[in-house]
């Protein structure tokens, strides 16, 4: 049937295309289904809404989250026929095996957003709940690299990467610049919060440019040896982003969606070898060690099946990494480690155990003896050196040490209510505070952790410090702080708590 | 904030409103976000949509599906805190038993519509992969019927019900005449096709009024025993229409929500006695004779716990009962059994075993008595008498003999290409092409199958008629029918395949 097109600017979730009811009716079609306008040079799939009056008959407005350009007046509308990739969902959610052509369908259909809400709700849930076994996860990983950018280097790549779920965990600003000062190739991207006060991309954002193209990323890997940006300036595996959609409002991150979406990134952007940070704790994604190990033996198989080189730091993520939670005070808390100056000892071990690690894998140190040169290239300022080269490289933003850093300007202490010693810190509520202030979008908001797990502290002492650029949102976070349980005391320690477990490394798998 | 509210007629599946992008920045709110619109009086949720310049600030649009009065012209809108149901659902991913609270959260929010696509359709998705225990279901029946409305009787009711998948599946228009004429109160409510070619309210309605309110129910019940109405017309269980649109999109029917929404609307209409039809076979929704003994072990056992008693027939479900597909012809097909008619006898069969089954469990006869019984109430006329007095007492249409009904006039035989016996009938293509011809909707649309499996064919010989009122959906249909696969002919017979298996009982439970 034809159609005069009209546009409207209505963002909606999905392509929809606005019938007059009747004329819905007569095409057989019904409020959600799937129809092809066809545009002429070419088609593109759209969800029906409904209107009796607002719609005239033989006219179709359409929603213009959809780009494309439109030159004619009028369309051609038909229903769609039923997609490929709808019955591999079906499939799998029966527990059946997929393959890579169904892969194939899902993946593209996800990038083109030719699936409802319904349909790409069910496929997560359904990865969760029914799960992909290792071939499965190789031919996600498959579709998800060839529908998206690549990038290629020369010479071999190395890359760390967390899983997340650690507040504060912002070792990659340190860890990447001492690698990148031993001679290794470390192009990493990052991602910003979506649910946290602070991805890496949000922290090093406030020291320097992270939108960079893939040429340009490969530019400064080949002059400085390291980059360190957002993955979501670069087009590599799309469909993530749009998963990630859906994954968020169900609160769930299904383990084959995980490790493919952290694997085919490695893959796009030619990674050889990697290290994956697994912080364990109850507030994390991974919450016991027997979760933790079998995590990391399924990533360290499947990237021997592909190519990589993985082997995996289990770490604890028991209470926040370092003292500092959100962007611009996490950049100031990684500048004082980097400049040598008194910080959290957690946060400088964590960062030089997993640049030994990767020190170890790479060859440039003996088994066992990452850790010495790693601790020496940050001492004698190479790591700083080479840090504030790929700032600049990046493009700065000015600062050049760390009491240049500007935190909100209205702050607020919580004190303690008793004697005692910490004996548990709640990531989750930590994050939910800084998120209050306004982290990340407000990088200069979040929150200094005076006291962590096992820490000392007096009554009247301050336990945390809260840092706003605006008092409203001081305000309600001091009122929010009150409902939830962000820490508790106790009179004496039972069993002394280190401040960090030795982190545990697996490079065999055992079958 | 506060905002100037306005109505728009689109129908977009939620109740939606449209923000402009800066008011949902300043509200902390996005795309799809649930928020809470005070109305002054009373609250209901609605979910975001975005505009730049088609909603002014301090404005807000809202979707007219949402039909309370309003009376005021500013509201009061807030982010909505989480939903407690949407906790429940996660549980339930991750494989967690819920309890009655859970489904008592559930169904009121699927009931105000206050879950997103991507929530309900993750709750269908884990009801199918994780599966409901006899407990959760339970909780499940106790909550769809706590949330609609119910029918209370004076005296005990009894009840036949078919979980669907055959094609021609019209026997309660035989059934529940014999059992009221021998004195059983039976308040029957019949589904309309979904995905079908035509439900018993729908081939009912050819012949009378089927909507009917629950006070008419229960005084037709009172006056005459029986009624054959459509489900849809009274409120019980509503939640159950909201789940459907979500399965349907899916094509996938999880066994739990089957059982529960079946045995809610019993539970609600008072129904003490309940006969359940599982047809079984390749394209009906219970493949093998484990899988229907089991389902219906499962509705016995559940049933016994709420105080229904259950037994189960496993049907033959090969190919169609009878002869007729579509309102009217199997409307027509209906009526000549209980005529006394020359008719299929497969129809007629399964019909009488039914009733006797039923009339053996109500003790109006002896076990393996009921069907001579069943046979000489069909055969002396009092069924075809009882029937039109529920026709009546519902509002007949007219109609009074079979020869009455009209069938689409234009008509297409598809011959038989080679001399044979006929080995295969695709229920699943043998009802595209009856929706094709217009069925459900149009009543007069339909097919004929000359020739059932095991039935000989001579070359040239009509298989199946095509019945249609408009000459352009017949043609459509003659050419899907070359496409498809609508039957199989083989040169001989293999085997003696019997037109319907004996129906087998099912009334013990073997733990």
């Amino acid at each position: 049937m034809k159609f005069r097109i009209q546009k409207s600017d209505y963002i909606i979730g999905r392509r929809t295309a606005f019938l007059n009811i009747y004329d819905a009716e007569a095409l057989g079609v019904k409020e959600n289904s799937r129809i092809i306008v066809d545009f002429g040079n070419y088609n593109s799939i759209f969800f029906v809404s409904l209107s009796k009056n607002q719609v005239n008959r033989s006219e179709v407005i359409i929603t213009a989250d959809f780009s494309n350009e439109i030159n004619d007046e009028f369309v051609n509308i038909m229903p769609a026929p039923p997609l490929k990739s709808v019955d591999s969902i079906k499939r799998k959610i029966y527990g059946k095996k997929l393959l890579q052509d169904d892969f194939e369908s899902i993946i593209k259909d996800i990038n083109d957003e030719n699936l409802s809400q319904i349909e790409l709700s069910s496929y997560v849930t359904s990865l969760q709940t029914v799960g992909l076994d290792d071939d499965e996860i190789i031919y996600l990983i498959n579709s998800m690299v060839s529908h998206g950018e690549k990038i290629n280097f020369e010479y071999e790549v190395y890359d760390v990467h967390s899983i997340g779920g650690v507040p504060g965990n912002k070792y990659a600003l340190i860890t990447v610049p001492i690698l990148a000062s031993l001679g290794l190739k470390v192009p990493k991207t990052s991602s910003k919060a979506i649910t946290s006060a602070a991805g890496t991309a949000d922290v090093m954002e406030v020291l320097a440019n992270v939108n960079l193209k893939a040429e340009e990323i490969k530019k400064i890997v080949d002059n400085v040896g390291a980059t360190l940006t957002w993955g979501g300036s670069i087009n590599i595996a799309p469909a993530d982003d749009k998963i990630i959609k859906v994954e968020q409002p169900l609160g769930i991150d299904p383990i084959p969606q995980l490790i493919s979406s952290v694997l085919s990134k490695k893959v796009a952007t030619s990674i050889r070898y990697l290290l994956i940070d697994i912080p364990m704790g109850n507030e994390t994604k991974v919450q016991d060690e027997q979760s933790a190990r079998s995590l990391a033996e399924k990533f360290i198989r499947i990237g021997n099946r592909i190519g990589l080189k993985i082997e995996c730091a289990i770490t604890y993520g028991g209470q926040p990494l370092g003292r500092a939670i959100g962007p611009a005070i996490e950049a100031q808390e990684a500048l004082r480690a980097l400049e040598g100056k008194q910080t959290s000892n957690s946060f400088i071990v964590k960062s030089l155990e997993i640049a030994a690690l990767m020190l170890e894998i790479s060859g440039i140190s003996e088994r066992g003896e990452g850790i010495e040169i790693a601790r020496d290239t940050l001492r004698n300022g190479k790591a700083r050196e080479k840090f504030f080269e790929i700032v600049n490289a990046q493009g700065s933003k000015g600062i050049e040490k760390s009491e240049d850093i500007q935190l909100g300007e209205f702050t607020y202490d919580i004190l303690s209510g008793f004697d005692g010693y910490i004996s548990y810190l709640s990531n989750r509520s930590l994050v939910e505070i800084a998120r209050i202030l306004g982290a990340p979008h407000i990088k200069e908001a979040g929150l200094w952790v005076y006291k962590k797990i096992g820490d000392k502290v007096e009554k009247n002492e301050p336990v945390l410090r809260l840092y706003s650029k605006n008092k409203e949102k001081l305000e309600q976070a001091v009122r929010l702080s009150r409902k939830i349980k962000l820490y508790s005391i106790e009179g004496m320690v039972i069993e002394n708590i280190p401040d960090i477990k030795r982190s545990k490394r697996i490079w065999e798998v055992k079958e």
